[in-house]
C-alpha cells in the first residue's frame, strides 16, 4: 500500500465529467501553502503535465477490466490499461495542458479534463524529449472517439 | 491521505539509477494476476505511458522544493514542479516509451527510466491526441539537461 498526498485542487467551471469540448476549458490549480515556492521557474515553460487523483471514479473489476469502449456495440472489447477512461485500479489522471499563467499558488491552464474539486498530485514540465513521440501508432477506433474530446 | 497499489513490477538489469543512456534498456513489466486481462488491446499501440511510484526517492523540502538542477551552479534555482527529478512530494514517474511486446502478464518496453523492483501504477496507451504538443516550448537549460538522458 502507498500513500499520496494532494499538492493542490482543481477549480473549474466544469462541474462534471462531460466526454467532449475539455479543450475550452480553462481551470485554476490552487497549491499548498508549503509547496507554491515549488512553482518558480515554471512559467517558462509553454506546457505542462498535470497528475490528478480522479476521485469520483470507481474500478469495478467485473464491470471496466475488459470492456467495449463507452459501452458502444461499435467498439472492440480492450483492456482497461489500453483505455484513458477514469474507472481504473489506480485513477490517476495525466493531461498535457497549455500553461496559461503562475501567480503566487495559482497555476491557470487550458484543457484539462478534470472536474471542479479534483486532487492534484504533481505537476510536471512538458519536456518534448520525455513526452513527444512523433512516431506513436494508435489504433483506428481511439482515432474515433477522440474526435470531439478536446 | 489517498492510497494507491501497485498492479505491476519493473524487471530490469537496471539495477540503479543514471541520469543518461536509459534509451536502450528494455524492462519487463509484470502485472498482477488478477489485472493481466486488463493488457487485452494493448498490443495495438506503438508507445505506452508507464506511472511509477520512484520508491527509492525521498522528499526533503529544504533540499528539494526549490533548488539548482542536479546541484550544478550554471544552473538556475528552479522549483520542483518545473523539474522532472524523482526526489518530489508524490514520488510519480511518468514515461513514454516504446512498446515491445505484450504476453500474459508481461509488457516489454524500451526506454523505461526506473529501476528493477519500482513499483508500477498503471498503463495507459500513448496517444498524441492527449499526449502529444508539438508547439511545446522549454527553456535552454532543459534541453541540455536531457541531451545524453535517453
Amino acid at each position: 500500500m502507498i500513500y499520496v498526498t494532494p499538492i493542490g485542487t482543481v477549480h473549474t467551471d466544469a462541474k462534471e465529467k462531460i466526454d467532449h469540448g475539455w479543450g475550452q476549458v480553462q481551470s485554476k490549480i490552487v497549491i499548498r501553502p508549503d509547496l507554491k515556492d515549488g512553482l518558480s521557474g515554471l512559467a517558462q515553460f509553454s506546457h505542462i503535465i498535470v497528475v490528478t487523483y480522479l476521485h469520483e471514479a470507481e474500478f469495478i473489476p467485473e464491470k471496466h477490466l475488459v470492456r467495449r469502449i463507452r459501452g458502444r456495440d461499435d467498439m472492440p472489447r480492450l483492456g482497461i490499461f489500453c483505455q484513458r477512461a477514469k474507472d481504473r485500479p489506480n485513477p490517476i489522471g495525466i493531461t498535457a495542458v497549455r500553461l496559461v499563467g503562475v501567480s503566487d499558488d495559482t497555476v491557470t491552464v487550458e484543457g484539462l479534463d478534470a472536474i471542479d474539486g479534483t486532487p492534484v498530485l504533481d505537476i510536471k514540465p512538458y519536456n518534448p524529449a520525455f513526452d513527444r513521440r512523433d512516431d506513436a501508432v494508435v489504433p483506428e477506433w481511439m482515432d474515433e472517439i477522440m474526435r470531439e474530446y478536446f
